[in-house]
């Protein structure tokens, strides 16, 4: 199973050009932080959980490379490339819950050397504990599927999004090696088709029985009863359980409850932010026009049509079925479960 | 305003190909009905209305062209090139409307002579009223639309999918003449795009404000509450109102219902079959997986996905705050407002 970034000899960050994909597959290594936040505006690097772990990375490779003695002028340098870097996307929480443990494992290191190898060490656990953590989603989502199920999936919330393994693929990985899924149907995601580019070359790849579909099919394929749960990731989910997630999440939800068909989510306790009461307060990234108005480079659209291009939308609480965490499954009301789950962990480490 | 079909001199059928359009206004001219029904297959020429009128004027095109002296041997070739043109398209019901209509005509002529003529004029009749009839969709959904309304229409509707002027596209120009319309939203409608190609190339000729947006984004800009009114067009309409139209409509409808924004549908009685009880009845067509594991040639998928491409859906009625036709405006119980459509249209006649 694929691990779409790194830190290699040299601490330098490795990571995967994910527009290139799944035509080329182009890997980038740099110690630049600049690097790192230009591949997370333009999407090779993205996905809430990667772009949080390729932060982690970024300062850490900053650290590591830089020639400062001094552990002033080193903290001040790691701290400006953690603000180039938490200015790259707005939505995701998972960024600005990955800096902010950085920069505060590193304020309490002693000296320059010390904040180099807590920089290091800290970017390395926290893609670990993503990895891990997606496995134990995988599990306990894979208790919620049914033998025989049809899964529906949108956008990317596999290896690609991740440190590796997946949020809700994690949970039909997990559910496919228990021998329950029946068949994947991947939306094609538009603008930028991280379903048809990314999910369907992870599902492919991994022998897991795959079909694409037009994101306008979704409901025509519930309505028909073709499909029996729906699983998707999440870029940030609020206290009340409002989730933010790729534009086109909120209708899937809609949709299936409309049809009976449960809706899960799929996230690590880092996408949830208890300081967000609801989704009302999560700000919507607007993504360039011409992302609608060309695919791949193909002009599409007629000359001088504007275009409208939200690239997130939220999903409210009610049409979740549960959220499935690497510290458990949450079901409504969420203000509690999710406050539950967050204390369990907690109790868990302690 | 274009009308993307003609019958010219020589009896040609003189058609755009819609394929290539925005980039390329290419007409083609023929006397074949194998070279229409091609451009039916390959939707050079789509839209229910277009290719009924296509068929039609294809049939007399056949006949006054033929050589044949015989008026036995000449409705031969009239049927076979009509069992040609039937079978290209199983969704639109205007199609078999327009070769039923043209075969009882042409069967009523004393000889060859007559035959050519009763086919030239029919296919001419059957293309003025379907312009006609728009106009009157047209007026007659402009009533149902308030002032300042942002309309969001799906796939095209708009002249190229007719005779000429649109349905769904009729309204809304005709609620843009009353300077009722605020923007149209025009979603891009993958797999061929015909929001992005077709729907945003008439607006803009037209000076309408519009804009383009995913097909994932319509509800998220319907729970944004940007949207007062959904209008679209039909294929095939069922005597219970149930509404057979491009793959998507069934998700907009049942996301305009959770909004409270209305929605409706606009056609000719062309559209509407009484013959079909119900939408469980109306065979849906299932196209190549290519046009959705490429864009315009590009390649977009991982390579060995499997892809699912129904080109239409069906709305339940329930779904649908009125049909819009020439003939009136029905609203539910629909078996019997489009009854008694049509008896009123039989009477305006009689």
């Amino acid at each position: 199973m694929i691990e779409p970034i790194a830190l290699t000899a040299g601490n330098r960050v490795r990571f995967l050009d994910q527009t290139l994909l799944p035509q080329e597959e182009v890997w980038i290594e740099t110690t630049d932080a600049e690097v790192v936040a230009e591949a997370i505006r333009s999407l090779r690097v993205r996905g809430a959980p990667l772009i949080g772990i390729a932060a982690a990375y970024g300062l850490a490779a900053v650290a590591a490379n830089s020639h400062a003695s001094d552990r002033g002028a080193l903290l001040a340098e790691i701290e400006s490339a953690a603000n180039i870097l938490r200015a790259t996307r707005p939505t995701a929480v998972n960024l600005a819950w990955a800096i902010d443990r950085m920069l505060n494992e590193i304020n309490g290191a002693r000296d320059a050397d010390e904040v180099r190898l807590t920089a290091v060490r800290e970017a390395m656990a926290i893609h670990r504990e993503d990895v891990d953590g997606n496995k134990r989603i995988g599990k306990n989502g894979a208790e919620l599927i049914p033998t025989g199920t049809t899964i529906l999936t949108h956008c990317n919330a596999g290896a690609l999004a991740t440190g590796g393994y997946g949020t809700a693929l994690g949970v039909i990985r997990a559910a496919h090696a228990q021998g329950k899924v029946e068949r994947v149907l991947a939306t094609e995601t538009r603008p930028l088709l991280q379903g048809a580019r990314l999910t369907a070359w992870e599902l492919v790849a991994d022998g897991i029985p795959a079909s694409l579909i037009p994101d306008s099919a979704a409901g025509h394929m519930m309505n028909r009863g073709a499909i029996g749960a729906v699983v998707v990731g999440a870029d940030r989910i609020a206290a009340n359980g409002d989730t933010a997630n790729k534009i086109g999440t909120y209708q899937l939800a809609v949709l299936a409850r409309e049809n009976g068909v449960p809706f899960y989510v799929a996230a690590p306790l880092s996408t949830i932010d208890l300081a967000t009461a609801s989704g009302d307060a999560i700000p919507i990234e607007e993504r360039s026009p011409e992302e609608v108005r060309a695919i791949r480079g193909v002009k599409i659209a007629a000359d001088g049509v504007e275009a409208i291009n939200p690239a997130f939308d939220v999903t409210p609480n009610r049409f979740i079925s549960a959220i499935v965490t690497n510290a458990g499954v949450a079901k409504a009301p969420y203000h509690e479960s999710l406050a539950a789950l967050f204390r369990s962990e907690v109790t868990a480490r302690g």
